[in-house]
């Protein structure tokens, strides 16, 4: 390595506090379903709306809205959805189903602030980097609710994505054109406290798994060294 | 408020260096064509694929795995076959494919480190926030990606997501299961500099929206207050 290479390399490296900042936000995000009532001030939810928009998106496109629901009727409407969903995927779950029933699942009703994430409508005119995976799309809306939940975690609030609804239904009740998607419900707001680990892996509903078992080399399932 | 709840609030609040250090890492994230060729530290690498396995996940699936290029002729081959979609996602592009075909879209022959990012097989078996919608599972990956994007950033390294391929012909390549999918071929490395502004702004193929385009309140299209 060259004497400029290793300046480079450098100069583009945070200081270590801060990428320490960083990696404690990744480690340290929960999906909350447990919220305080208290208010979430409008210049912090406008910045970690904005640190969503600043995420990737295939071909610039952009393809995030965020419905905030401020109508209590229409809270309660989308929580039925949710509650719904949750007895069908309870009996879907088999074996499952009673230790599924005792997770709290979502906090729709608790959290200060409810957003509905959803794909736009018109997505088929873009095509760079969609042309083969038109999924692509989803996944830039995945990398802005991350950023949003990294930015939330920072500022001390709690965001949980609930996905156990019907779409069909939850497009009918915001009216959203049949070609736009909703992705994810989101809760939001401060809690008490953060979870020390998943609440899923605390409840023991599921273990992490070693990385190592993940990471392949060249070809399916060949151990990487 | 009460003192508790306000105790409680500024405790969950990280430091305000800290919560820079993460918006910085979200402002200045790229999506990266340009590497330098240096080599990445193992533990380095680690640490990003360690990031990524921290990202949330859909009933706790951990969806994702990596699959990391080190045989020279398999990257030649990812290289065509990007390449190959690179044309007929210019054709598709009709008045704008000679604006596409200037664009740099990867950097996969000059990054040291190429993983494919790609969803586990046998997933039909996680009915858990996926039963009306399964494709929680490919969010659950973008998240993971997000991270390892997020990490990438602080500790000085560039990343780059491309999505110009056709899954059958990557699968085949790497003897993937038919039930997997390879989501991204994800290129790492080290950059000279990262870009002021995404790529895709700065060569003009397409602007920042208003975010206040994209917030609604209570219906599709209505403006939030």
């Amino acid at each position: 390595m060259t004497e400029a290479t290793a300046h480079t390399m450098s100069k583009n490296r945070y200081a270590e506090a801060d990428i320490a900042a960083v990696y404690r936000a990744i480690y340290e995000r929960r999906d909350m379903r447990h919220f305080l009532p208290d208010p979430v001030a409008p210049e912090l939810l406008s910045r970690l709306l904005m640190a969503a928009h600043h995420a990737p998106s295939v071909g610039f496109m952009q393809p995030w809205r965020f419905i905030r629901i401020s109508c209590p009727d229409l809270r309660q409407s989308i929580h039925a959805l949710v509650d719904q969903e949750r007895i069908c995927t309870a009996k879907a779950l088999n074996e499952r189903e009673e230790a599924f029933m005792r997770l709290k699942v979502e906090g729709i009703l608790e959290c200060p602030i409810i957003l509905v994430a959803a794909l736009c409508a018109q997505r088929e005119q873009h095509i760079f980097g969609r042309r083969t995976l038109p999924e692509m799309d989803l996944a830039s809306l995945a990398c802005a609710i991350q950023n949003m939940w990294l930015a939330a975690r920072a500022e001390g609030l709690g965001l949980g994505w609930v996905s156990m609804f019907e779409p069909e239904a939850l497009k009918q009740l915001l009216n959203m054109p049949s070609d736009s998607q909703p992705i994810a419900i989101l809760c939001l707001g401060h809690v008490a406290d953060f979870y020390d680990k998943p609440m899923l892996e605390q409840e023991q509903w599921a273990a992490r798994q070693d990385i190592n078992a993940y990471l392949f080399e060249n070809t399916w399932e060949s151990p990487c060294r």
